[in-house]
């Protein structure tokens, strides 16, 4: 994998990726991250370690005797990162700005330790537009706050639009691992906000200057442009990797129905289990996509 | 603390402020909340952990035998919060989404708590222009990548731009607090910006479609401009807190000057120093203030 979005770094000496905590200098980045083929993404440190708990099980990844797992970006203090042999369970926090962050410096590892045509999918959570809270919803497009399929970014003083469009064979196959499983998997558009308050239309924030009936119809008007599910994320992740070169997919469940109403009523316990469900579809398409490389290499059949 | 900037609130039944993992039903927020002053943010916990023990100490805080510092928020995996008596330290993530998101819930918290008057101050980490890693850098001004002084929002469709404007009195009295210390204050211009690498002109994220020459001519204009920092978070920040009404301030220690490079290079040992900078600054004005209200309180004088 060689990043042609950046044709600086050739020439730079060494790389401290500054947010991860790693860096090309005191670290061999081929030998650690080469085998990387997965890597799952999402908000917060507690759900990406579990999903790599998870996934570990999933696998029947073994770790020798007296061994952990171990959060490779612990002393940056931003992102967690955790490595289940050819899957990376990585952190991003909430919204477009730290996702970029992650992002660039996680391509730039893939890049940098050779990992070979990886995939980047984020398991997320999300408000549903007009379908039953705990629907997964795996985007096959992504807009912004104006209902444009682009990702904005100020670079040098002027605004930068760039296609946030995501990856359809990967869209395609991560809703197809929705049937393996006997909750509700969805695909269509996903807003992407700045902002989860007003941002989304909400009426409680510590600001609102919208009425009830306005947000219905801006709501509404979601719904009709095929609009899923309402996130801070989808534009970026499906413009930074479609510019780097790296193909991404976007599957998130619905904690809310915002034709509902603003509020996250759930339970903690319900919530977690709502969160497991993006997971458990992830974790299928990854040992389906093991299995066929097992099939390819071994020129024969899999056990699992 | 009454909220007029959003009159819905006055008519819900309860609030659920999600993402603190705290609400109006199962917690007593003025027995606990009602005597914040001063609520201190900052990027990441462990820094907003550290904060809160060393405010402790400054501030002469006991705990009963037996007692520790709790994260108020841990339940909602997303900030975290400690309470020092007057004092709440409260992690904020990285841009102006994730910012946003934990201010609308802390204005709430502070409004339902009926905190008297508090002021929200921001302790982070910038990129410096055209002054030594270090130096601290009080915000008098916020200007967002377009070096206009505002915050723009998405709101139901529409671009909503609010002014970025920081309260002068408090940048005063934190600039004031400089000269109590060892290292170099200063104030200033700071640019918000939703991209650590593209958005602040680096040439070396994943991504880069701009030359050294440009980035140069960019910095310099920002020069210019009387920016003397970079970081992402200052005119949400600005707005928000302004347009809820409450005062806020933004201190950060710069950790590179931009006009010689675009890496960080510093040890970790000594971005922990450059880290405290600010935090002492901010430790000097909450006792001032303290001191104040003592003798206002006691018609005498104080012993500190």
């Amino acid at each position: 994998m060689v990043l042609k979005s950046n044709p600086n770094l050739a020439n730079m000496e060494g790389d401290n990726l500054y947010h991860l905590a790693l860096d090309t200098s005191n670290y061999d980045l081929p030998e650690m991250f080469g085998d990387v083929r997965f890597v799952c993404i999402g908000g917060t440190s507690s759900r990406m370690e579990n999903f790599a708990r998870y996934i570990m099980k999933e696998l029947d990844y073994k770790l020798p005797t007296g061994a952990t797992l171990q959060d490779l970006s612990t002393a940056g203090h931003r992102f967690c990162m955790y490595k289940v042999g050819p899957v990376l369970s990585v952190s991003h926090g909430m919204g477009v700005p730290s996702l970029s962050i992650m992002l660039h410096e996680v391509i730039k590892l893939l890049s940098y330790a050779g990992a070979r045509d990886p995939v980047i999918i984020r398991i997320g959570t999300s408000g549903g537009i007009g379908i039953a809270p705990g629907t997964v919803v795996v985007s096959n497009g992504a807009l912004n706050g104006l209902l444009r399929p682009e990702h904005n970014n100020i670079i040098l003083g002027k605004v930068v639009a760039r296609p946030a469009t995501m990856d359809q064979s990967l869209a395609s196959a991560l809703l197809e691992m929705g049937k393996h499983h006997d909750f509700t998997t969805v695909t269509g558009k996903t807003m992407c906000t700045d902002d989860f308050y007003e941002g989304q239309g909400r009426l409680d924030g510590a600001i609102c200057e919208h009425t009830e009936e306005e947000k219905m119809d801006f709501l509404m008007r979601l719904n009709e442009a095929g609009v899923k599910n309402i996130e801070m994320e989808a534009t970026a992740l499906a413009a930074i990797t479609k510019a780097a070169g790296v193909r991404s997919g976007n599957v998130c469940v619905t904690i809310v129905n915002r034709l509902k109403g603003d509020q996250v009523t759930f339970t903690k316990e319900e919530l977690t289990q709502f969160a497991l469900r993006p997971q458990k579809l992830v974790a299928t398409y990854i040992k389906r996509e093991l299995e066929k490389k097992s099939v390819m290499t071994n020129g024969k059949g899999v056990s699992r």
